[in-house]
Order: structure tokens, then sequence, then C-alpha cells
């Protein structure tokens, strides 16, 4: 099965998805599509999300897509369920990867998540972990400042940390959680600082990991898998500015992959 | 969907697969099956291992599970495909779980491998792996003694452990791996004695784990997970003796399982 695997998110951070997928499914083409142009998504409504994740969706499925992975946090909370239930090839979202590996890691039941305004508004983490298991307890937070931090490539030094030592403050202030998940797939890019700040008693749930992992069951599942010979001309597609979308790409892919391209596109999507 | 999960083993083993299924989706409901009586299973030909687990399968189904789990490597490697093609329920074995998880562990793409003398003969784990990232290189050894020795309950102390050090020799003179699979899922209760034998600088992936988690995934993409009350009457069933059944099964669950009862039946499987 050599169809591609779809990827959207409204930026760069699905490209930490990507990247995981890449690595845990080798064999499998990728077509990314990143809302740039229109990121974040984060203080967006519901209506504008939804309309903007199906004009991403509506492309992909021209390229003949085997699956959808909405690598982005806020767009899986606003439009999974809807996605799911229209679509008729498999539709994994970032939430539930990363409640579940939460879930197996915590051992006190206490899981902090950080992630978007939208994502924490919808309340869709807490909803995920208290369905699994209603004894989870959920400490969530919104750090609005780290995505568009990311999305202008400030990865990590002084002013990265301060940043996220400040926004994380009530999060340390509670010492009850022993897992925080990385609600939002632009949070892995800034990982290590996290780890700093919050210290290393905390497990880091990272749902780009955990939506790789996924990923690859859902394929198996369905009889999806590529069986056949790797694929590796994967395309990757940005609604915004080609130089940055590039510079954050290569510094997530390493050397190895050198068919990395970002070709901007206009009127397909917006 | 209130239907319980249905899990088998050719003994004990499976009971670590059941004990992470009840704590990460702690809503649904078991019915364990252990072949005690005609454990191991690894030394069997291919031929008796299909007969028994279709026996034990037989038995589970009149019970009305709403999913399989094959919480036995041997049986997986022998009999899932034919499971999975023949039932019209979900169907999971061990195998495919721990190779994502190793292969998404690994650094260096080696990877051990320890399971019983079929499990390892069958190269189901260099199948599973390979067929994933064809660049894994595979170290597998069958270690024969471990099964029988928990089953007769001997977790720890200095017989296991000499038991455990001799039989991982050809491992520990293999410098190369960096992540060793539990390929059976009676290792895990061994895991404590193998992780110091092979030392803290390998990342031991244990099938149990794995297999819960991919449960979850499996009955969430299906929309078979109970979304109601928790339904706490797990049933055990064993083959074989009641007593050593149901020491080893204390052992694994922790005091608050106050509802695990063993159950001999003979003609209904035998």
């Amino acid at each position: 099965m050599k169809r591609p695997i779809g990827v959207i998110d409204s930026g760069v951070g699905g490209l930490t998805v990507a990247h995981e997928i890449m690595r845990q499914i080798p064999k499998e083409r990728l077509i990314y599509l990143g809302d740039t142009l229109r990121c974040p998504y984060g203080p967006r409504t519901k209506e504008e999300v939804n309309k903007f994740t199906w004009e991403l969706v509506e492309f992909l499925l021209e390229k003949n897509i085997k699956m959808l992975v909405v690598a982005c946090n806020t767009a899986t909370a606003f439009t999974l369920e809807e996605l799911q239930s229209k679509l008729n090839i498999p539709v994994i979202g970032v939430i539930q990867p990363g409640a579940r590996a939460a879930i197996n890691f915590t051992q006190n039941n206490h899981i902090g998540v950080i992630g978007t305004e939208g994502t924490i508004r919808s309340n869709a983490y807490n909803k995920a972990l208290q369905s699994i298991n209603e004894d989870i307890q959920v400490s969530a937070l919104a750090c609005p400042l780290f995505v568009p931090m990311v999305e202008q490539g400030t990865l990590k030094g002084e002013v990265a940390e301060r940043v996220i030592k400040e926004s994380l403050i009530p999060l340390n202030n509670n010492k009850k959680i022993d897992t925080l998940i990385l609600g939002c797939t632009h949070y892995p890019l800034l990982k290590d600082t996290i780890q700093r700040v919050v210290g290393e008693h905390i497990t880091i749930v990272s749902s780009s990991e955990e939506t790789a992992r996924e990923t690859s069951i859902i394929l198996d599942v369905h009889d999806l898998l590529n069986q056949g010979n790797p694929v590796y001309d994967h395309q990757f597609y940005t609604t915004g500015d080609v130089g940055i979308f590039t510079k954050i790409a290569q510094g997530i892919f390493n050397s190895s992959i050198d068919n990395l391209q970002a070709v901007r596109i206009e009127k397909a999507v917006i």
C-alpha cells in the first residue's frame, strides 16, 4: 500500500509528528501541509479552526492519502470526531495518544497538560483522560506564547528559557503531578528547556512520538502498512513563508533527509 | 460496550498482560484463561500450539468476548494470523506491540529478543521488526528454563538469579544491543533480575505493558471501549492447579483486587 499518509498542522509543529512517523515506520511516504500563514490556531474560534482544517484536508484528499494524521492539538480538539465520521479513511488525532501514554506512565494519577488556549479551553485532554480512567486528576495550563515563539524559530537560548519559566509558574506551584503532557505538537521543540524547568522527576509525554506510534498501529489494524520497498519521496507544503518553514524543518530532520521540499501553495488552500 | 475482553495464555504469564489492561483501561472487564495444565507451549510443535489455542479461544467465545488478546508469544507466533482472519472480533497478539515499542526506543537499531524456543524458532520477532524497518538488526535467544521456573513460582532469589545469568551469557557477550524485548509474557515477572544481569544501559521492553496499550487503542478504533461505569467482575480460569495459579496471580495483582477467582475447568477445554 504505497499511498501516502497525510499530515496536517497549523504550522511547523506537526513536523515533529512527521519526523517521528518517518523514524518509526520508515517505509511509509508522507505528505505534509502546514498552515503557517494562519498559525496559530490556538486563539481562534471553533468555527474558524473547523473551516481551516477542512481546507487542509481537502487539499490532501486530492493527493490520494490512505490515512490522515491531524498533527495539531487545537484542530484535533475541535474537528477530530467530525473528520472521523465523514472521511472514509482512518483519521487519528494527537490527543488520545498522549492521553493513553500519560496513563501508562503516571504512578499517582495526577497528570499535567500544557497546550494552546483553544486546546485547554476545549477540555479535550480532561475528557480523554477521564473517559479512560475516572480517577485521573488533571492540571491544565494554557501557554499562549509558546507557538508564536516556535514559529519564529526561537527554540532555545535566554529568551526561550525565560518565557517558558514564567509561563510554567502555575504548574511548578502544583507539586502533585508526576507526568506532563506536551499537548501541542510545537512543544517537543522546546522539550529540553521544559524538562529543566519542571524538573527531572516529572515524566514528559510528547504527543508527537505517541501519535507516530499509534499511526503505525492503526495502519496495521487496517492492513494499510507499506509491505514493499521503502518510498522516500515525502512532500512538504506550507501556506506561508517557505524560508522559515524550511529552516525549522531542517532543524527537526537530520541531514540524512535530503528530499525535503517546501512548496508555497496559495489558491489551493486559502 | 460492557462485553468482556478475553485473554488467553499458556499459563500464568498472560496475567502480566491482564494486570496491565486492568491498570491502563480500568473500566473494562476481563475473562482470563490460562492453560496451566499443558504449559509450557514453547517446546511444542506448531500444530499442537494451534490446536490448544483454538480450544482456549472456543471457551472464551462462548463468554461473548468483544476482543481477544493472545497473551502468549508462542501462540501469537503460530496462530495470530489465522485467528485474525477467522474471528469476527478484533484479535491482538503480543509480538507486534513489543516490536513497535522497541523500534521506538532503540537508538542504534540493534534489538535483542529473548523468548521460548517456539517463539525464537518461529522468527516472528525478526519478521515483525524487519517488516517495519529493514535496517533493524536482531539478536534472538531462547531461554527455555524461564517459563517452567515462573510457573513453579520461583520469581526471585539465588536460583532465579543464577538461571537468568547463565541463560543470558550469549546476550551479554553481544555488546551491541541497546534494547531488549521480553518476548514472553512470563518474563516481566523476572524483569528486575533480568535488568540487573544485562545492565542499566539496556532498555527492557515488556510486551505485556505494550500489548495493554495497543488493546486500548484497538478498542478505541473499533468503538468498543466501555463508555459507562467501570465493570469489575473479572473472571480467571485455569486448566491446571488452582493453588499455584492463585498464588502467582495474587503476587501480580495488588491487594485492591479482591475479586480474583481461579476456577478449574477440565472438560470445557481439554
